[in-house]
């Protein structure tokens, strides 16, 4: 594919641990369905699987614990997990300069969108939090055949602001982020904002890595995001 | 200072998330304690200060938040933390293999210590879970001037040992134990189980890095501890 002189990138963003501070809430539910069933998971095994599909999360821990689910079970487990998460959204705040970094882009009119392996349910409290100006692309888990490291959740929110995925950088603090963002064929910009190390962050493909949103915002030039274009 | 001879080893153990999953529970309990008292930081950023000492953590904490503390206030956030950890231990589980490990060490005539950034209070719960036996030396902050990532810890317990600091290994899951490891002058084994990434481990000076005490009970091979010697 030949490249054409570059032009404004957008901006696909995950949602937890990249604007929200969920991810220990979303361990948490985890930690609290399995053990429910009866599964006990170290608590950094659950950390290092939260953003990546519900569905893959459930066939790592088969193979970690050696035992097999029912889909009963997988689907009790799956209804637990959203139950208790949405139980500790009281507890989940907006990343520092998250707010900032969303309505800077918008008036510098950097194109956005949100994409997120989370379904509408999980995703609706986080999204309330951010005031997340109507029409904006929020694509879920609920749109798309499959979530992180599959492409499609990135490639959707590109297609939404008819952008390539060339053209776009996708935000994330996972490492399933960063996966999804290559076979989107993006770059991938990462946070430290979920737990993950800033090692780590680059082997799995990041171009950058920030701490948090409020850093990425003072860092927008290291992007070749430009004021005033 | 010339080497002698390889000796056995001794392996000085770190205890909240390199033997007991605990981190998670001191994470929240931080939190909790910080909101109280009306200070919001991000919870990766408490988890990366999980393990130093408690005073060092609230000086990281006034830099990070920009604030200043009193003393009154550093105290209470301390007691919070503490009585909001006791509280969560019902939910703190041993690592898999933690008490194999150990009860193999022991059978081996490997000598073993623990060192903990933690205080007796938070540290009693813990050490209960793993049935550690009678006579076994175990250092907590309340009897050395500086906790991690100073390395009097560990000398404190190479000394009980009556081991040198580089006859023995220090194993932990965070980068306060090897950074305080490589002051201490023992190499340090790195475990995945309180949340680090592998590469910041290696990063911080691991000699190597195992998922839990289940993966290093069989790979003791790979530091020279052998059976039957």
């Amino acid at each position: 594919m030949q490249r054409s002189a570059s032009s404004r990138p957008a901006l696909l963003f995950d949602l937890d641990g990249t604007l929200v501070d969920s991810v220990y809430q979303h361990v948490l539910a985890w930690r609290e369905a399995l053990e429910t069933e009866g599964f006990h998971l170290s608590v950094w095994r659950i950390h290092r699987r939260i953003g990546m599909s519900g569905g893959l999360f459930l066939k790592a821990l088969v193979r970690e614990l050696g035992h097999s689910l029912t889909d009963e079970q997988a689907e009790r487990l799956q209804k637990a997990h959203a139950e208790g998460f949405v139980q500790r959204m009281d507890q989940v705040r907006p990343l520092p300069g998250a707010r900032e970094l969303l309505s800077t882009l918008t008036a510098m009119n950097v194109r956005w969108a949100i994409a997120t392996s989370g379904s509408d349910k999980t995703a609706a409290g986080a999204l309330a939090l951010l005031a997340i100006p109507k029409g904006t692309p929020i694509i879920t888990r609920d749109q798309v055949a499959y979530a992180k490291p599959n492409p499609d959740l990135f490639l959707a929110a590109a297609a939404h602001l008819g952008h390539a995925p060339a053209d776009c950088f996708v935000v994330g603090d996972s490492v399933w982020d960063l996966l999804a963002a290559r076979r989107a064929g993006s770059l991938g910009i990462g946070l430290l904002s979920g737990g993950y190390g800033k090692e780590e962050l680059e082997m799995a493909g990041a171009y950058r890595v920030y701490g948090d949103p409020a850093e990425l915002l003072t860092h927008l030039d290291e992007l070749g995001i430009r004021a005033g274009e």
